[in-house]
C-alpha cells in the first residue's frame, strides 16, 4: 500500500465550476457554456498536471434552477472531446453515454472513432437513464429497472463485441501487394439480444489501447454491481465518507471477482469538490462570494442535520459549547458527520456550509494540505483507488490544484511524476481487453 | 447569371482519395483511415481555396472489396468533423446523419453542439437508410419508403423544433443581476410523432448562423423531392450529365415552391471527380496507376456502352473510324454518351475508362482550364449552384485544385474572392432560419 499512487480525474461541465454561481465569477467569461476554447483550455491545464481523464457526467434535461445556477453539463459530450483530443496528447476522456437511449452501434462507432483518433485514450461510462425528463426528451416511458439492466448488458455487450470484430491483425496495408486488409478478419458479430441487436462488423482498427475502457457509476444497486463486476475497469462513486467508500469499493471489488475477474482490473473512483486557496478563511469566503445565496437559503438544514435548533440571528457566530455538546450527527446521513466535526473546529452555521458540506460530494476548501490530507487519507484506507475531482471554478481553479496540490501529492510519493503512457488503459493501470471479456461474456443478467 | 458564382464543397472520406486504389499512391500513408491528422490538413487545404463546406457521405456497413481496394468511409463523420472544427475557421461541415437510425434528440443536440463549437458552420445531410446491411447493424428489419419518409419528415421537425427550443434571446448571462436565462425562453417542443417523438427543450444556445443547415441527398424519388422541398436548403446530387442536372434542380426548385419557398433558397449541388495534372494524358496515368486493375477489369463494358463488340487486343488503341460511325450512345445509361464524346476525341478504350466514364459522377482529368470548363459550363447552364468535389487522391490532388484550379474559376469570374463569411449560411447564401420554418411546419408527408 505504502507504494500506491492515486489515479486523478477532472469532471469536465458547462465551462464555469462546480459551485453555483461560478459563472458569475468575475474571471469568468458567462458565455463559456457555447465555448469549447475554455473547456480546451481548462482540459490542457489538467493534462499539465498529470490528470489520467477528463469525466464527462451526462444528464440531457434541463434541471434545477437554470434562470440563475446556471448549467451544469457539457453541451454534448462526445463532440467537445473529440474537440479536445485534438488539443492534448495524453489525458484521458471518460465519456457518460446511456445504454437506454443510445443505439449500440453507434455507441460502438462514436467511442471506437474516439479512441482511435485520440491514439488510445476513450472511456465509456455506462449507465442506465431512468429519469423520467430525460425519458421524455426520447419520447419514451421509463423502463422498469430489470429492464434497463437487461438492455444495457446486451448494449455493452454488442458494443465490446463490436469494438473487437476489426481483428487485430486485420488491417495488412500493404501498398506493394494491393492488399489493404485481410477481409476474413472483419468479421460480423451477429448479435441479437432482446432489446438491442447488432450484426456488424465495426470497420474501425484497434488504437493504441485496442478499444475504449468501460466505466460505470452510480448507487451500488445489485444491478448495478453486477454489471459493473463484469464489465467495468472503473466505478465512478458519489460517496460522503471514507467508511461508505471503503465499503462500497469492497461491493465493487466483490462483483469483479464473482464476474471471475481479479478486482484489482476495477478501478474504483469517487468524487471531491476542491476550492484552492492560501488559507481556509479566504477559501470559504471565495465560496461564499459565489454561492452565498445558495447557502444562505440552506442555513436552516444546518440545525436539522445536527439535531438542533438555531438561532438565524447567530447564524455568523460559532456553535457554543452547549450546542456542540448537544449535537449529534445522524446516521441515516451521512453528511451530518461531516457537518458536526466541521461545526467543532469553531466554525460558524454559514461557514459550515461554506465548507461544502452539504453538496454533492465530499469537498476540500484551502490550502495543498488540506487537499493531499484528504486524498492521502481515503488511498490509504483503501477507500479509493483515484478521485475525480470538480474544482469550484475552472478559470483558475484547475491551475491552482496543479500548481500547489499536484506538486505536494507528488513529494508525498502518493502521485505518479509523469504519465505512465499515452493510452488510458497506461495511465489506469488496467489490463489489455480487445473484444468481449471470455471471462464474462455470454450470459446476461 | 453573369455574376453567379459557384460554392464548392469538398466531400471527406477515409483519408486516401476517391479513386479506387488511392491508399496505395506512394504519397499517401496507408494508415490514414485511422489517422484524423490527414483530414484535418485536407480540411485545411479546402479552406485555403475558399471551399464553403466539408461534405461526409456516411455508408454505416462494410461494402465493396475491402480487402484490394480499401474503405471509402470516413470512420464516424461527427467525431471527425468535430476534431476538423477545431483546426479551421471558417469551412463548413454537412454530415450525412440517417433519420432512420438516430434519435432525433441525440441528432438534434449533436448538430448543435457541433454548430456552436464551430461558430456556426454546421449542416445536417438527413437522408433515409434503406440498406439491408447498414439496416442490420441496428438489429432491424428495413422499413418501407412510407415508413421511412414518414419518420424522416418527424425526425426532421422535432430536431429543428429542437433547435429553436432555446429562444434566441433566452440568454441574459448577467453577471452582475445573477440572472443566467431567461427560463420561460426555454421551451419544450413536446412532437409526438408516429414514430418518433421528444419533449425538449435542447439547451444549447443559437450559433452565429441560428442553427445548422438541413441538406439532403439522393435519387429523386417523389418522397424526397418533397422532404427536400419542404426542409432542405441544400441537395447534394449525383447525375451524369448537365441535361439530367437541370432537369433534376428543377425538380428540387420546384418542390420548394410547392412547399410554399422561394426556389433560390435551395441549393442544387452535383459531384464531380478530379484529378489536377498537367496534361490530360498526365492524369489519365495517374488514375491507370492506382486504378489499372480496375480499369482493366471493366474494359469489356465500354464496347457494351458503346453497342459495338470491341477487340480485347486493341484496348490499347483508338477506335477506328468505322467503330466511330457505328458506335451509339444508349438513352438508358447517361454514361454512354460520355462514353462516345470521350471516344471521340480518340481515346483509347482503356484511356476512355481511365477518364473516370464510368466512375460514380461525372470526372474531368487534366489541367486547370479542364476542370474550369465543366465547372463554368454547368454553372451556367443552370445546372449546378455549386459543387461537391471528390479529389482522386486527397494528399496532393486538394493542394492542385486549390493552386491551379480556383485561381483560374476567380480569373473566369465564377468563383469568390474570399469567404462571404464565417458561418456557412453565409457561404452558401442560404436564408436565416430558427426552429421550424413557419411556412412548412405541422403537417406531414
Amino acid at each position: 500500500m505504502a507504494d500506491k499512487k492515486m489515479i486523478l480525474g477532472m469532471t469536465l461541465n458547462s465551462g464555469y465550476g462546480n459551485i453555483s454561481g461560478a459563472w458569475r465569477a468575475p474571471e469568468v467569461d458567462p458565455g463559456n457554456y457555447a465555448n469549447i476554447e475554455s473547456n480546451i483550455r481548462y482540459a490542457q491545464a489538467a493534462e499539465r498536471g498529470g490528470f489520467a481523464f477528463l469525466f464527462t457526467p451526462d444528464f440531457p434535461t434541463v434541471r434545477g434552477d437554470v434562470e440563475f445556477s446556471g448549467i451544469q453539463n457539457i453541451m454534448e459530450p462526445m463532440m467537445a472531446l473529440a474537440a479536445i483530443s485534438q488539443a492534448t496528447s495524453n489525458i484521458g476522456f471518460i465519456a457518460t453515454g446511456s445504454t437506454t437511449f443510445q443505439e449500440p452501434f453507434n455507441t460502438a462507432r462514436q467511442f471506437k472513432a474516439l479512441d482511435a483518433m485520440s491514439h488510445g485514450r476513450a472511456g465509456w461510462n455506462a449507465v442506465t437513464t431512468s429519469d423520467s425528463m430525460v425519458s421524455a426528451n426520447y419520447g419514451r416511458p421509463v423502463a422498469d429497472r430489470a429492464e434497463r439492466y437487461q438492455r444495457a448488458n446486451e448494449a455493452i455487450q454488442i458494443v465490446q463485441a463490436l469494438w473487437g470484430s476489426w481483428e487485430k491483425d486485420a488491417w495488412i496495408k500493404d501498398q506493394a501487394s494491393g492488399r489493404f486488409l485481410d477481409a476474413s478478419k472483419l468479421r460480423p458479430v451477429n448479435l441479437q439480444g432482446e432489446h438491442v441487436a447488432s450484426r456488424g462488423p465495426l470497420p474501425i482498427p484497434p488504437s493504441e489501447q485496442g478499444q475504449p475502457i468501460i466505466f460505470t457509476s452510480g448507487g451500488p444497486s445489485p444491478h448495478l454491481l453486477e454489471l459493473a463486476g463484469r464489465y467495468a475497469s472503473g466505478f465512478i462513486a458519489e460517496v460522503w465518507t471514507i467508511e461508505e467508500a471503503r465499503a462500497q469499493r469492497q461491493m465493487v471489488r466483490d462483483a469483479a471477482e464473482r464476474a471471475g475477474r481479479n478486482p484489482d482490473e476495477i478501478k474504483y473512483i469517487p468524487g471531491l469538490m476542491t476550492t484552492v486557496a492560501p488559507t481556509v478563511r479566504a477559501g470559504l469566503d471565495r465560496r461564499l462570494a459565489l454561492s452565498g445565496d445558495v447557502i444562505e437559503a440552506r442555513l436552516p438544514h444546518v440545525g436539522a442535520l445536527l439535531g438542533l435548533q438555531l438561532d438565524p440571528s447567530r447564524y455568523d457566530q460559532p456553535l457554543t459549547e452547549a450546542q456542540l455538546r448537544a449535537a449529534h450527527a445522524s446516521p441515516m446521513d451521512p453528511r451530518s458527520g461531516i457537518v458536526l466535526k466541521v461545526a467543532r473546529e469553531g466554525w460558524s452555521p454559514r461557514d459550515i456550509l461554506a465548507h461544502g458540506v452539504i453538496d454533492f460530494h465530499p469537498t476540500t476548501v484551502g490550502p495543498a494540505e488540506v487537499h493531499a490530507d484528504h486524498l492521502q487519507e481515503w488511498l490509504e484506507a483503501g477507500a479509493a483507488d483515484g478521485f475525480w475531482l470538480s474544482p469550484d471554478i475552472y478559470e483558475d481553479g484547475v491551475d491552482a490544484f496543479v500548481d500547489e496540490v499536484v506538486p505536494e501529492l507528488r513529494r508525498r510519493g502518493i502521485f505518479p511524476e509523469e504519465y505512465v503512457g499515452s493510452t488510458l488503459r497506461e495511465n489506469l493501470g488496467v489490463p489489455a481487453q480487445y473484444g468481449l471479456d471470455p471471462r464474462v461474456a455470454g450470459g446476461t443478467s
